[in-house]
């Protein structure tokens, strides 16, 4: 799929209500403080195959695709056998559920393996590291929406192992 | 499982970080909102298997069980074909992702099918009624959670066919 945009034509086409340039300005220019954040992307009603939004790949053994609401954010991640996510932080709330595989995560100086059918609910600002211990899909729900995934400034997943 | 809380004794002993009683008092009476709600539900690490969390018996044809976090709710929603969802609506504002299965929706003059792999966000306040297809495993995300599930109010959901 192209590299453009987060989501395809055809994502687009499904979309019910209107103002998406002005949605998507809003985000990339929000700074997204917790707390602080204004609600300067409006809530829509949106109807998206994840087949038809964007599968970026971040690295050789992870690609990830995402739908932004108003405050939260709902991303499908694909981790290969052998994936590290390095140690990062964010403000952003996260629920994370593994679909598929497990992910072993050094957290709170412990580590933890989350299998298929379990859930990792993951305070804003606590650093964690995973990685990968089969082919994996992940659900991460974040609150707010990362606006680093959003904006592509999430340097520590791109072109790493 | 038993009826009386939202997580078995597995689930508890899960948890990695502590005071649960001072959290379910705080959400339980929440008002909770939309953009004044406090921060009352301190957020945490926790590790939980579903197969440990009450699937709650609705109806006969509705099952959901879920995940609180701090300002977002995870919930795991099980329907067998033919179960309706009578016309609601919350100030929450709601991502649904269909693992199995289809909806149909009734919303915003609308009709839509949700099948699986397939989103819908819907933005908070914005009325609508589901009908199963087929028999349905649907994950829905909140924010903020959604109190009338946690206090068990949710009148229009229990008892239905």
């Amino acid at each position: 799929m192209g590299k453009g945009g987060l989501m395809t034509k055809a994502a687009k086409a499904k979309r019910v209500t209107k103002n998406p340039a002005k949605r998507n300005a809003a985000e990339k220019n929000s700074p997204t403080p917790r707390q602080t954040r204004p609600s300067a992307v409006k809530a829509e009603l949106k109807h998206i195959p994840w087949s038809s939004i964007e599968l970026e790949d971040l690295n050789p053994l992870l690609q990830r695709q995402f739908v932004v609401g108003q405050d939260v954010m709902l991303a499908r991640v694909l981790l290969k056998k052998g994936c590290i996510v390095p140690e990062h932080s964010h403000h952003n709330e996260q629920i994370t559920y593994i679909l598929e595989g497990a992910l072993k995560f050094w957290i709170d100086g412990k580590e933890l393996v989350v299998n298929a059918g379990e859930v990792l609910t993951i305070p804003p600002h606590m650093p964690h590291k995973a990685e990968a211990l089969e082919d994996t899909v992940d659900l991460d729900v974040f609150n707010p929406p990362r606006a680093d995934w959003i904006n592509k400034t999430d340097k520590y997943l791109r072109g790493g192992k």
